[in-house]
């Protein structure tokens, strides 16, 4: 079983408007809600799969029921830690005669010092009984800078590899405590390392404590950086479609072959062939599984010498 | 006791921006929730003036949860019906480097005719041990067309007086019942008759059923087109402020005088002081006491002379 984190949990909300006024009154012509963030996403997929998935994380509020009562919905078995505060809502504001999308990210509830060390004891008890913990996103006000530290931390104390996907300094924390796998993307890794050399910022990641790096490119596939060696992993073409969720979809194809042990590049080509089934979907955690399977044959991988 | 009656109750959500950037994506600095909707409004005004004030309308989800302790919070007494349906939010993104805001209004949970059957009947219980019932703001989908027209025949079928602040095909259809009471803006009043014309448009309003009808326009005061004459009100200066609210601190007025018999330039010396009160005050709902007993003694009131 894999264990999905997810510490600031989102209720994705998108209005659709024919045409937005901006500064002024707007009626709003239908209201959408799904459950999102980086860990759900990565949940979604995995049981999209067929693999046995189990999600935690801090989830509060009426907000909160939403997204418990939506991913029950979607199949998934979650052990949420209740907190005081509400669980944060991003807004999509859509507008369809411009054709594109304005969004609003709230920062998450406030969580306690309390409910912090409750969390982490529920995490260290799920975490024993998986083989690998995912943890993927933002963290909510409030928590200690070293939160995924301390749970990258339980988990290698029970022997649980774990996948860490964070940005800035959450990332940086986590990276202290030895994580098996890291996942920045391209911009990530330019502000955390600034370089913009993917294999010598993805270097430096692993000096910072990192076993293994993975940097996604967008389009340009992924770049890894491992004990093992280094590859490029390419798509065989440019897709068109939503990227949001790319990533998360390459975490659940670099959790599943962590668990497994798979080769390095048996690894990626699964990571490109599920993003890019990623891509093809407009819903962020859904996955077209038919591009998926064609994909994963295509997918072109390139050793990269190490530096000199 | 005067009974509210809030049919689409909202909570009023404010997004604080720095600068906003339409068409990407957003950090949210601040989030602010409060109970909103013409109905509420109202309620917090009389509550504030120290007046006995029940509250109902329908409320459903985790919204309607947090709709109903705010108010609770703010010392109000309610009797809700609950819908399957989730409560709607108003959101306001206000971007704090530009100095405005921008709104998006939901359109509320869709009502069932059960649901609406309940709570007319709800609504005739709560009504018949009031003095006054005060029916404001929009409707809900699924609600008829004629909702208001039945409560207001409910209240009257129990001798209770009504007061209605609806707009467009609502207000349109509650005249027929024969409200005691409407309280029309000036644009209202404009798309519904097709007249620029206040006291024409008013009068239109009276032969389509409504006993007396206040229209609100803005820094110019009321206009009163009643059984017992008709009357100009006006505030001394124009007051800087949150117009937002300003309304509704009038049909909080015009609902006491209706309860007290009051002639007709004392109700509105108070509605155009209430008003004034509210715009002195950033949030709509609330009052300016000071204001308020200030105003009283300076709002001017002339009587128009019929039409000929």
């Amino acid at each position: 079983m894999i264990l999905c984190v997810a510490l600031n949990a989102a209720l994705d909300v998108t209005y659709t408007v024919a045409r937005v006024r901006w500064h002024a009154a707007n009626r709003v012509d239908a209201v959408a809600e799904r459950a999102g963030g980086k860990g759900t996403n990565v949940a979604r997929v995995l049981h999209a799969l067929g693999e046995p998935v189990l999600l935690t994380g801090l989830l509060g509020g009426g907000t909160g029921e939403l997204i418990h009562r939506d991913l029950l919905d979607a199949g998934l078995d979650a052990r949420w830690y209740a907190t005081a505060g509400e669980s944060r809502r991003t807004l999509a504001v859509v507008d369809t005669s411009a054709g594109d999308a304005t969004g609003f990210w709230e920062a998450g509830p406030p969580v306690t010092a309390t409910e912090w060390a409750g969390f982490v004891d529920l995490f260290g008890l799920l975490a024993a009984r998986c083989e690998v913990a995912v943890l993927a996103g933002s963290t909510p006000p409030g928590l200690p800078g070293d939160a995924y530290a301390v749970l990258v931390g339980v988990a290698r104390g029970a022997a649980v590899p774990v996948v860490l996907d964070a940005d800035a300094a959450d990332l940086s924390a986590g990276l202290a405590a030895g994580p098996d796998v890291v996942k920045p993307n391209r911009d990530e890794l330019a502000r955390l390392t600034g370089r913009t050399d993917l294999a010598a910022g993805a270097e430096e990641l692993r000096r910072a404590g990192a076993g293994a790096v993975v940097v996604s490119a967008g389009a340009d596939g992924l770049l890894a950086v491992t004990p093992d060696g280094r590859w490029r992993a390419r798509p065989p073409q440019r897709l068109a479609g939503n990227p949001t969720g790319a990533g998360d979809a390459a975490v659940a194809a670099l959790a599943r072959g962590l668990r497994d042990a798979d080769p390095w590049p048996d690894r990626l080509v699964e990571a490109v062939a599920l993003s890019a089934a990623a891509v093809a979907r407009p819903q962020a955690g859904e996955v077209d599984l038919d591009v998926y399977r064609d994909l994963r044959r295509q997918v072109r991988i390139e050793e990269v010498p190490p530096c000199r």
